[in-house]
């Protein structure tokens, strides 16, 4: 298989413009980002954050400022609401095990919605195998959660709901407060998570005024280096720990902080929340034209997701009727644009994404989709290329399939 | 407590000698490890390596020449038994659960020492509370395993030994090889697990000679990044993945993989295992100019741990009687030399040692240990300055608590 690698990577040389749009499987880390982090490898606060010594009191400064941080912007309490996690994976992992751990007298039943990211839904299968019920709320054509569903749903048995703020791929904005208030209003006690990690720095999120229990960030979704996300947990909100080793100053997750990179998550941050709006604006402009640009050039192509105000600024994701996703990436990929197709959950068995699937596309649109993601830093010169480049290569791939009614 | 932290802080200010010596609880990483990993946070391969598209390829390329690089340094088959995970904590808490999550219906004993390392000690305290029967090996004053009562203690129901092959916090070098075939003589069944984060890079280690089913490395513990470790999985040997969420390239931890950091790691690696053996004399010969030049100038003083080629070569660890651990490292702290008292575990709750007393120190002398681990980089010049400013530290902390027979 590295053969291969090797061989496609050759076919790429001499490329002279790229364009990175694949943000939801891994990002472009920016200089700033890059710069903040390094004297914290080996200039200053490289010791353990729990030591007595001048690089350890040092390290836990940074962390403590950091956790102050990113509270601030999640506008939450206390700094000790932020938990620093490996990433966002670690992070769902700790809110839906944690919290069953610790309600597991209360009840056995779980809520997560049909278009959840792979990482909630296979913590839930695993949870299923060891004798919890997952119940999985249906979405509408648009990824909008149905919340008399939701409702009829809760029970005096029900110990988590776990619902996303912004759908990684389709990039619906879902009504998370609605969703909590109906939740709590059938049951209390019930523990309201959301993955936020696609939310963050996109849509404004306040802690307080959502009131969820527990929320997942990451690190390499706003670009910021990987290796590094949070649950933010409520004050008085137990969560158990799910590995077990050496507690420093994150009473949830054992091990040596990663100072360098918790330093890297909060400079990306203060990048995305530095004029905010305007880099908001920027991502919608980019998105829409991008949307607008292939419906007027391509055809038998649909939006998947809501538009506007009710989707995340930086998601494009469109299917292309007659049009096979993967060779669809491979052909950008060689002209310089990177995306991916469907969800990352799906790439490697070939099945559809489970996203689409819940959204009412058939095989054939969930196979030939493309999702984008863009950033503040895309330019009209990125995505004028990118609208020149993608029709032809729809048109080739439609014309090497041999089963399209446009080339 | 922040406030504190910075007050002291700024007792620091002007420190013209800087020497760090607690590579125990984080280390300061090289230049080149940087200058290793930068490219690939911005430049190449910052897809995520399960993708299909050029960043991607590059990321997949990376991680497999990565993994075989590693797998060559730990002598070991294939790069399919190198499975990168985000620390050692969390490399021992996969090698501990996982195993006993793919054994559960083999037994319920697992074996491991009375000084193994916090992470072991607490994941294992964890399982004990679910169901499982946990045996602490005892060892000798000088921190090697009585093979003796391994022996004994293995049985058809063992499941799964788990032994340091060199001591975190005294540096014995512990007779894995001999222990290994003890247990496997006794249960051929039984899973053998090493943490060898403090043996990797500083003593020779072969995998398929050691036969061992399973072993951690750290990253930081080589002055790699933090944020990644490994655990080796001998092909054949069942380990379950104990998070569950989005599989690619690592199949038993989730998540995106940390391309810059496994990049880091790898590069530290390389560093160490460049002149190797120039490396190992070198610290063997600091080390043991500071345990001699300490010994030859501080009265009432104890090594903790074997001597010459039965200690790592990095390890200093000593028992200064009648001077409290923590009040000297902060008096040395302030000179600019950072060292830990006892072991990293135990700082917190201020209980000794659990290592120091496994070997049958006393509370006094627990408590007045200091740790410190040289790396390639100490010079003749930092001995020096270490060696000067010790004896005068240790005087001072033991004239203000007065109970000193030698200030």
């Amino acid at each position: 298989m590295i053969e291969n690698v090797r061989e496609l990577l050759k076919a790429h040389e001499g490329l002279k413009h790229e364009v990175y749009l694949d943000n939801e499987n891994s990002s472009v880390v920016p200089s700033e980002v890059i710069d903040a982090m390094l004297p914290y490898y080996n200039e200053r606060a490289y010791g353990n954050p729990t030591l007595t010594h001048k690089p350890g009191w040092e390290a836990f400064e940074a962390i403590m400022e950091s956790a102050q941080e990113i509270a601030a912007f999640l506008r939450c309490g206390t700094l000790e609401e932020v938990n620093f996690t490996p990433g966002e994976t670690e992070a769902n992992n700790l809110a839906l095990m944690g919290t069953t751990l610790s309600m597991k007298d209360k009840g056995k039943r779980i809520i997560i919605s049909e278009i959840e990211p792979i990482s909630v839904l296979n913590v839930t299968d695993m949870l299923q195998k060891n004798g919890f019920t997952i119940t999985k709320i249906p979405v509408d054509s648009e990824g909008f959660i149905d919340l008399e569903r939701l409702g009829d749903a809760v029970n005096n048995e029900t110990i988590l709901v776990s619902l996303s703020a912004v759908n990684h791929e389709i990039g619906t904005i879902e009504p998370i407060k609605e969703a909590l208030e109906i939740a709590k209003d059938k049951n209390p006690a019930v523990i309201f998570h959301t993955d936020a990690s696609d939310a963050f720095t996109r849509i404004p999120l306040n802690m307080r005024e959502l009131n969820v229990d527990l929320a997942t960030i990451s690190s390499y979704k706003i670009l910021g280096p990987r290796g590094i996300g949070a649950l933010y947990t409520k004050e008085g909100v137990k969560v158990e720990r799910i590995l077990e080793g050496q507690i420093g100053t994150q009473r949830l997750w054992p091990g040596v902080e990663n100072t360098p990179a918790i330093v890297g998550f909060v400079k990306a941050s203060e990048l995305a929340f530095n004029q905010f709006e305007g880099n908001v604006k920027h991502m919608q402009t980019i998105r829409d034209k991008l949307i607008d640009g292939i419906a007027g050039s391509v055809p038998e192509i649909r939006l998947n997701g809501p538009k506007d105000t009710e989707r995340a600024p930086d998601n494009v994701n469109i299917s292309f009727r007659k049009c096979e996703g993967e060779s669809l990436t491979i052909e950008l990929s060689l002209k310089g644009i990177y995306v991916s197709s469907g969800s990352a959950c799906s790439r490697r068995l070939l099945q559809p994404s489970h996203v689409l699937v819940a959204i009412g596309r058939g095989f054939e649109e969930a196979h030939g989709s493309i999702l984008m993601k863009v950033t503040r830093y895309h330019t009209e010169e990125d995505l004028d290329y990118v609208l020149r480049i993608i029709p032809e290569a729809v048109k080739r791939i439609r014309g090497i399939t041999g089963s399209t009614g446009v080339a």
